[in-house]
């Protein structure tokens, strides 16, 4: 029988697991990685050094982190004819199912696919962390009839993820700020994606399983999806008039405003958008687009002072993306690619200490029918 | 700030939704659906009766459920050159992973994919319930290189599903258990694979990527994986000797015995379980397989006795499927077509009154370290 608990809609504020991964600490304003400070790690670090945190639990070395380079080097190759599989796929398919559809067929290339050891996960972790950004920038060229990018094994990690995307080599400064936004989006505690992939886990499905599930809640709107859909109502507004007039427009008809708001922060600013409002600043000015900067400012204003709102990380990734000449429905997807690690770090724990996610209900239909 | 609640490992307990379409009401011993008991429409009614009230609130009349069955009919066939994609999957790929990336490569092909309005959601429920079956069964013979077997539009929409898996027009009985199967499967309240299909919808996700989670969720051997482990288990066992030898060895060894225990019905008898025991004899009797009967019998007597367990569903679908020739690792995915629709029906009411899930943790890791 379902004990009497009071029922939160959307799980407000009920705490699904014990982790020792990462922490919202809203009152220190900290998002806690593995005992660090996000932001901190950001400013100080690279994206490397957070996939190694976040799968084994501490900072690498200098040699530790070269070798896991080298091992993510080795396994950038999909498959034979993996590729095949996106030339299937009707050309008008979102690149987040593109990608779904690819992990999800990845799994049967595993011959280890029921192995649950942690060691094992780990390895598994860090092929699909090397093959995703292949499997994300080509899919996206498959669909739009180019020719796939091969990975350039010469640039580091993340420079070679922009690369594939754009076809081009990024400027230092172009794949640092890439890099710091993975790193801001590398992990953020219980989101609805990382909950999806620990609740797949826990009835002792793969690693596979658990990650495409976490794609599909990713693209939601009010999820991943969000930072895309930013993109295009700047686009829509045009200028900081233009954009205003929008964000009125949505407001009176009380739709909700991409970007904007946050379960867990919502009355206070998300430190990673404050750290991704600084990168595009740089980036603007040093691309000529301070209008862009300008107008992301405004709606922030607005947003703040007509329904005490504060931006997400989505909300100035994408504007930082968008100067990066990242396509825009590519948004989510790289969102997911720098999310993998935590995913992994969640379903390896998840398995590690295992017990089955099955709330109950309320129900509210009716009783005792006869057929 | 995460509320101070009481941190329930697996949200055992925790109402996650109100819901108007199932409930399991352990007290009266009754799966409630949609007012009906279960048991008595499984008794009573065929799938496509609960195919309607499940996803139309009411069972049908008998003009309302022909026209739904001639619609499912009209809607049967795949996109063109679809089955392609199963030959690029590796043969090994478990048809449970060959299901979950054909379904979510369908989505592609849905030019209203990101409608959400509640009839288009139930249109698109009915051409996935149309369409299920044919991947489930044909992505089977793709992998085993054998030619897809066409639906037969003279043959009702069950007794069709199973002839497509077996290639052969079943009997009359077997149709009979065979629907009687996929009703009990139906719907069942909040398990890990429904929970997972609400998390995903309730990002505003569409229903493909919903439902390609709850595939990932449900292939697991604590939940629908457990069928396919049961008959595993039954033929490692081979005599009534043997698999009580089997089941005292895993005992022993502390291993969990897969098709028995249930988070909601723990120490009572699943009433589906019951309903297919039932089924059981009179199939064993027919075939004259009753040593399959006496060995699951037996079994069951020797956990109750041990560890005070009772089977659940699957304990006994897994040998009813066996004497009706389906191969064992078709027994999952023909556990998640059956539950296509009790997903559809909860996807749509996520989607119809939508709160985002997202919950929070109890941090144990370290604090305070510093780069
Ligand atoms: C992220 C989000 C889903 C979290 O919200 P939540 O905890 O579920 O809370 P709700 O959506 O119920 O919002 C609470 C209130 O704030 C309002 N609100 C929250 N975010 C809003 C937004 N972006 N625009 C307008 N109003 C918003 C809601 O309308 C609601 O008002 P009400 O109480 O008057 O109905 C929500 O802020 C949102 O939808 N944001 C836009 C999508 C987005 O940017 N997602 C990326 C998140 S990283
Ligand atoms: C379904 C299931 C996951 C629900 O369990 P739960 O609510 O999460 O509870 P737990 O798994 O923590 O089990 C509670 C106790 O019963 C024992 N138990 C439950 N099911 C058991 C089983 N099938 N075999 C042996 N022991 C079992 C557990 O070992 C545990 O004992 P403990 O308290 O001494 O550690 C569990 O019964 C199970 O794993 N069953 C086998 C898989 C199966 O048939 N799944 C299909 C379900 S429809």
């Amino acid at each position: 029988m379902a004990e009497q608990t009071v029922y939160k809609p959307g799980l407000d504020g009920i705490i699904a697991t014990e982790t020792n991964i990462s922490y919202l600490d809203v009152d220190a304003e900290e998002i806690v990685i593995r005992g660090y400070e996000l932001i901190e790690l950001a400013e100080n670090k690279q994206y490397l050094d957070l996939v190694h945190l976040l799968l084994r639990g501490e900072l690498p070395t200098n040699s530790e982190k070269a070798s896991l380079e080298e091992e993510l080097k080795r396994e950038y190759s999909l498959p034979e004819n993996f590729f095949n599989l996106f030339e299937l796929l009707p050309e008008q398919t979102h690149p987040m199912d593109a990608l779904r559809t690819g992990i999800s067929a990845l799994a049967g290339h595993d011959t280890d696919l029921n192995e649950r050891e942690e060691e094992q996960t780990k390895h598994k972790a860090i092929r699909l962390l090397a093959k995703i950004p292949n499997i994300v920038a080509n899919s996206y060229h498959i669909l739009h009839h180019k020719q796939p990018v091969a990975p350039k094994q010469e640039l580091p990690y993340s420079a070679n993820f922009l690369y594939m995307i754009t076809g081009k080599e990024p400027t230092e400064k172009e794949a640092a700020y890439f890099d710091q936004s993975l790193m801001v989006y590398s992990e953020h505690e219980m989101p609805n994606s990382t909950f999806t992939a620990r609740v797949i886990a826990s009835t002792n499905s793969d690693i596979y399983g658990s990650l495409t599930g976490a794609v599909a809640s990713l693209k939601g709107n009010l999820h991943g999806g969000a930072n895309e859909a930013v993109m295009y109502m700047l686009l829509e507004g045009k200028t900081i008039d233009g954009f205003r007039n929008l964000l009125y427009e949505k407001l009176r008809n009380k739709e909700k405003i991409m970007g904007f708001g946050h379960r867990v922060y919502m009355k206070k600013m998300d430190p990673r958008a404050a750290l991704m409002k600084e990168a595009l600043r740089e980036l603007a000015e040093e691309k000529g687009r301070m209008d862009l900067y300008e107008m992301c400012d405004a709606g922030e204003e607005l947003m703040r002072e007509e329904k005490g709102l504060y931006p997400n990380l989505d909300y100035y990734a994408a504007p930082v993306y968008y100067l990066l000449d990242i396509p825009i429905d590519l948004y989510t997807p790289i969102f997911y690619a720098a999310r993998t690690v935590g995913l992994c770090a969640h379903i390896s724990e998840q398995h590690a200490n295992n017990k089955l996610f099955r709330p109950r209900v309320h129900y509210t239909g009716p009783r005792n029918l006869h057929p």
